[in-house]
């Protein structure tokens, strides 16, 4: 048995704030390609609810209940056609990931999290914070997971397989088949199966297809509108969870955050009412446009790189430039470029560099890196 | 050693959920005085604020710093006289009070948590999630911490000693000699004092003064803008942690949320600049006056009751009639009024219910118990 989760605290703090600080202090301009910030619009439903919300009586600035407002979690029930009591309202998928992965240490059937490799760096932060162990096994060359390294990997300590689709940073869309693969994983050692699904409105490839189609009782899905209405600062995400594990995770919610900020639940849900498909499509089209100049540019500058089914990364590799954070503070000071070093998602990857395409200058950016390996 | 966090799933959800919805599901009209949520306005500003927010560019909407927006924190730091850096800005109390009670357990230095009885009921609650322990000690009959049997309960399994004052529910406010004394209880035995401090701006004994100025490295201060701006619903709350502790504070605030939600930041602060000192003096006025006229009734109705010094709770006993939930049940159906059981604050209190004086029809409340046990 590894520590209880308060006797750790040498956790790491993801690198992704301490990348921005320092591109921050540099004098030079630099685009930054670093955190998954998107940069266009909202869902203008959102701002008129936001709004409204500024006018509201006493009573409606007041505690929300504390697994979210129910027309909120209705909504969203009805969308993910599951019962709104399975539903959790969190501050935002980070929460909700950390509320899945102690619901999965309180199941006590195991203290490891199977992690891929590269892997979204706050996942074995949060196995370390819980008291528990991360195992990450790389994932293929097309950057879908290793189900057979997998299963080898998995033991009765395993807690929980956790993974991410569509991926960040590889790009990856996970195919039915490998989901459930990981599920039978999840079964076969008595562990649980968390998949954060948080760019769900990404899929390019349209093979995206969400674990809760899956309907086991063994699969908690997370995910929130920080990426797909472009408001990570909102702080609005939710949980799935199986009936049998979601009062705990409830009980955990209120004793943590007593409820999720209700500005935000109420302008999120105006958004889910109000805003017409086309938004996700137009966002889509301005991604996959981001995408192809960018690994254009890349082309030319005679790099590596992942073309992203999914989510909004590319992953690009350049010849003796591992990617190592010194590199990349090396980047934004010579080519004032700034992305986030390949060895902050593990070792698959750490001779890569992963670029979010959350700006117009994309292009820009991937001329500059084009100059500096010329 | 008890065991760890998250083999724990035993622990309680505090009651005030279940009582609201009670008094939600009746069909008779009834005076709701059981959650601390302000019926007041909120500050001119904080509406300003939000309504500006929800114009604002796409980059203001996304993810601030994880420890708080930089010029929230200064503002905060000005005025509580300590250094910015110490400062972790968080979803609610709630959040600052669950970072706290952490750092105390990982600091390896026991896992008790010494409180008083009655408590508020979190405080149990996220002892017993982090793996800790909770030992209450009763009140003094003025409601004041009975000093020297909280000396004797401590001992070097003592985590930290956690209070509350301005308190809820007694409504009294610790004189700085009683908080010294808790803090020189915490350093015989290597243990950190918490105080929750977000009654801060319901002083109406002239006597409150903030655990900061006792300015050691064993206190940690939290405290929130849920109560003193009328926002219960935005989980907006801060804790200000000792220099050695502040790190890994906002290293696990970063794991468990990522960050606090902008939106109710950029409200808050706005808020903290604008609004004039008359505002919080005219919520104390209208308080005293509720306080006042509640009391008297209760006077009326042969109760013992409370008067409080700060916060805006009474507690009430009636003769015969304990403050258990079945009576508190009893007095939403038969009375119309909806209180929170004192046993819900622990042993002490138990023959006592809180009505919080967050309605404007207090008063009314107070004739028809009057009317009840006459």
């Amino acid at each position: 048995m590894s520590a209880d989760e308060t006797a750790n605290d040498e956790y790491d703090e993801p690198l992704f704030f301490q990348v921005m600080q320092y591109a921050a202090r540099t004098d030079r301009d630099v685009v930054g390609m670093v955190s998954g910030n998107p940069d266009w619009e909202p869902p203008a439903a959102l701002r008129d609810g936001l709004r409204e919300y500024a006018d509201a009586d006493p009573p409606q600035l007041q505690y929300p209940a504390s697994e979210g407002l129910r027309y909120l979690r209705e909504e969203i029930a009805a969308r993910r056609n599951v019962d709104a009591s399975r539903i959790v309202v969190t501050n935002g998928t980070g929460e909700a990931n950390y509320l899945a992965m102690a619901r999965a240490m309180e199941r006590d059937a195991g203290r490891e999290f199977l992690l891929t490799d590269p892997v979204y760096p706050y996942y074995p932060g949060k196995a370390t914070m819980l008291g528990g162990t991360a195992t990450k096994v790389p994932v293929l060359e097309s950057g879908a997971p290793d189900v057979a390294a997998m299963r080898e990997a998995a033991s009765p300590e395993t807690a929980a397989v956790l993974v991410n689709t569509p991926n960040n940073p590889t790009g990856a869309v996970y195919d039915r088949e490998t989901v459930e693969s990981l599920l039978e994983i999840a079964e076969e050692n008595d562990a649980l199966l968390l998949v954060d699904e948080v760019y769900d409105h990404f899929d390019f490839s349209g093979e995206f297809e969400s674990a809760l189609t899956l309907d086991s009782d063994r699969v908690v899905v997370t995910t929130g509108f920080s990426k797909s209405m472009a408001i990570t600062g909102f702080r609005v995400g939710y949980a799935v969870f199986p009936n049998h594990l979601v009062e705990a995770a409830k009980t955990r919610h209120m004793l943590v955050n007593v409820a999720t900020t209700r500005p935000g639940q109420v302008a999120v849900h105006r958004a889910l009412e109000e805003t017409p498909t086309e938004y996700y499509e137009e966002t889509r089209g301005m991604l996959r446009e981001r995408i192809a100049s960018f690994t254009d540019a890349l082309d030319a500058a005679g790099a590596t790189y992942t073309t992203p089914k999914g989510a909004f990364y590319v992953m690009a590799r350049f010849e003796d430039f591992p990617g190592t954070i010194a590199n990349v503070e090396r980047l934004i000071d010579e080519a004032g470029v700034a992305g986030m070093p390949g060895e902050a998602f593990g070792e698959a990857y750490d001779d890569w560099i992963r670029f979010a395409l959350v700006t117009p200058r994309a292009d820009e950016a991937a001329e500059r890196l084009a100059d500096y390996f010329a």
